[in-house]
């Protein structure tokens, strides 16, 4: 790099390096990517557009997918009545101590407060109350996209925000059976999103009962690594039971015309996506986003593009890439080296640069957001290799990703291991467990945090003893620190 | 129609015919078109699948329509702390008496009381002084998809509701010129959107001083006329000037290197549009939707389905149309009369019946929803034969509303005749006005309810008097009675 080059890229060293401060380095990338603002409202963001153009993406894929399933959109109101959130003991004690609540109305004190919804399983089930009554009326697939409040006392862009944009499905069955598999197909829904659209592997799992959902009998949740090792709640799906049924009775008469009760999941996934993608691809230049959400797949900056015929061509090839991907031509008198950083900084997978002497020999340069490696490419059949060009860099932060997830797991057979491991290595932690809570608030209090992330689908056979107790192990556990 | 046909619609007998009780009838439609649920909260609405698909359907539209004028979404926070409302004087005076208020934030009082936004433009203003600050930042095209509440009293599913979804633009420009340019180019995309995708003629005009939006300089307006004369508020446009500026101290240095305050609009339509296609287009039968944002455009309807061929015939022609248009093939055990019964209801544009006789014939029968006049087609060319049935549909939609808008449409040239009118005629009113706000509370005080609708883009000249006062006349407004 040339030392004019570096001169106009100086906005990049304004970013903290990941292995300086990691929090800073987060708190850069999102500010200088123009992903978000804070606003005047503690703990409330403002998604700015490159940020929102990345939500849109990720809503539109989901969105199509729910639907492939039989899933509908429904839209239910923003306030839940003090009363109607009382109804389910566990979900109201899950979800108090996390409310804004709404006690005046039109200048007039409410007779009942409104509770603004953290999650709308009452709400849900007030209306499903409604509409079910027959097993011809079930399956009940329904899904919304909206804003949830949960007070939070620290907060972080996308990761934890009083307010913050998800969506949340909620459906009911005729059986138990059914009811379970839903839970696991939108889990195996959110997986295969986080894998083959985000390239960010994850472990499925089953929250332990210190960790499920309010009100759920089980959660089930996919379990992202961080590049640095830390853990993140990716998604989760509850399977619920007749629990709510029952508090709010809904029934419904069965093919051998007897009364039941319905069995209920929800699932969901918000905005925190976009953290999970920062954290996960990010590096000590900007974001790097994965080519299915990206706002911009491919920039191209046009080379001495005072130069006749420049524009021009950089136009063309534009036009013909715009067909297929998000195309942005950046013909602005800012120096290349300025456009250069900037699109990096904002994690735009490819750039392609087009000059005088690319233009006489027909061809132009790809150049990858991940390996930066720059390759010269015909003109003619731009189209197929722009496409390959994502797929590669797809594949390579796939793989970047799984090596990074493979590389901060460990296994602790005894709780020595386990706490120099947590100490000296963040990641993941394999240990087994005897299945009580003791041990795991034990861990948490003696390592400063870390948290049992599930008990994955695929165990592995560590050892015959809980790694904190010495008790007769039930499971074994992926541990792990969140941000 | 047979008896037996007869008995099977009973369903549709259900519904309150409109001139018994137009308020009933519209009630009926949106719980029997399945539009809508009454929620526990009072004044909120649950959106239910068929409603939310044609919010879907409408929101898909105007955003492509939004984005290709170069505005970018958003996404501000739902609360606004209290002083950031009370900064612009006549916003917060114009929206204090709507507001719900959050008090209590994670179980404690809040220091400073939180607004839900009625609408947001402190919030964007607050976001602007952060962001603007040349010329070269200008302008700014934001728009935002959301939810907003305001406390009413007496609420009405779509058409006044204490939360209701919208999107709402919030520009800010380097001149006059161009912000006023925008307001009306907004205005045009509302007005374009309602003729042309919807099948509702609008008038467009300017609010009066007393009907124009809290804080604005300007509001314009698009006012379709709803079946039984009655008026709506289609969708409104601000030209701000630099008012809230200056209140949030928001500048930029201009091409001369001058210090200055950029001119801001806002502009807005709501799931309010479903309550204006109810009542727009909506029959004895139920809901008629215009085919760009039904949810389903065309119903195959088997005939003497359980005869040999009959279900492979309909679900090939479902597969053929599927490709171009939102079908669906009902082979359900439901009768003929009710599937036919349930569709109208529904406003399903096009019925496509096809039976053993049809098959034989190589052809099938369309009906349209608003003639109910059968057309047999062939199969072959079947995909261009519906596009045709569509488009005349929508034609036949349009023309209907336009034949409404003339017949309710009068002209006063003294207060009697007015009076008389507005007693005698439900519909819009065109007389003249002296300009001032005594006229039209005495207007709005002596007919129990008629206001001014708008000063139109297209005045005429009916008198040299204000039809109340006779005083000398500034302008022709067209007046009217809401629901």
């Amino acid at each position: 790099m040339s030392a004019k080059e570096k001169d106009s890229r100086k906005m990049v060293e304004e970013i903290t390096p990941m292995d300086v401060d990691f929090a800073q380095w987060y708190t850069d990338i999102v500010k200088k990517a123009e992903l978000i603002d804070y606003s005047g409202v503690k703990g409330c963001m403002i998604i700015r557009p490159y940020g929102y153009a990345i939500w849109e993406n990720i809503q539109k894929i989901l969105d199509a997918e729910f639907k492939k399933l039989g899933h509908e959109n429904v839209y239910m109101p923003l306030f839940i009545p003090e009363s109607l959130l009382q109804k389910e003991k566990d979900h109201v004690e899950g979800f108090a101590p996390e409310c804004a609540v709404v006690t005046i109305g039109g200048q007039n004190v409410l007779q009942e407060r409104l509770i603004v919804r953290p999650t709308s399983e009452t709400l849900f089930c007030d209306h499903y109350k409604n509409i079910i009554h027959s097993y011809r009326d079930l399956p009940k697939l329904y899904n919304q996209w909206c804003n949830v409040v949960r007070w939070e006392k620290t907060t972080r862009p996308f990761l934890r925000t009083s307010e913050f944009l998800w969506q949340e499905g909620h459906t009911m069955h005729e059986t138990e059976e059914e009811a379970r598999e839903e839970t696991l197909r939108m889990l195996g829904c959110y997986a295969d999103f986080y894998e083959k659209v985000l390239a960010i592997p994850v472990i499925k799992g089953r929250k332990t009962e210190k960790e499920k959902f309010a009100g759920a009998i089980e959660t089930y949740t996919v379990e992202p690594m961080m590049h640095n090792g830390f853990a993140l709640q990716g998604g989760t799906s509850h399977y619920f039971g007749d629990g709510f049924a029952r508090a709010f009775d809904i029934t419904y008469t069965d093919r051998e015309n007897v009364r039941r009760y319905p069995h209920q999941t929800s699932w969901g996934v918000s905005t925190r996506m976009i953290g999970a993608i920062i954290m996960s691809h990010g590096d000590d230049s900007g974001l790097v986003l994965p080519p299915a959400i990206a706002p911009i797949q491919a920039v191209i900056v046009p080379v001495a593009q005072h130069k006749p015929g420049v524009l021009e061509a950089a136009s063309k090839l534009a036009e013909t890439l715009s067909g297929k991907y998000r195309v942005r031509l950046d013909d602005s008198d800012n120096s290349a080296g300025w456009k250069f950083a900037q699109y990096e900084m904002k994690g735009v997978p490819l750039r392609i640069e087009i000059g005088p002497r690319d233009i006489e020999n027909g061809s132009c340069v790809i150049v990858s957001r991940i390996t930066r490696e720059k390759k010269t490419v015909p003109l003619d059949g731009i189209t197929r290799a722009v496409g390959d060009a994502l797929d590669e860099l797809f594949a390579a932060l796939y793989d970047r990703a799984a090596a990074n997830l493979a590389a901060k797991t460990s296994t602790a057979s005894t709780y020595d291991e386990f706490l120099r491991l947590s100490e000296e290595r963040p990641g993941f932690i394999k240990a087994m467990w005897c299945g009580d809570t003791e041990c795991e608030d034990r861990i948490k209090n003696d390592t400063g945090g870390v948290k049992s992330r599930c008990i994955p689908f695929e165990e592995e056979h560590i050892s015959d003893r809980c790694v904190c107790c010495g008790k007769p192990a039930k499971h074994m556990v992926v541990w792990g620190r969140q941000f």
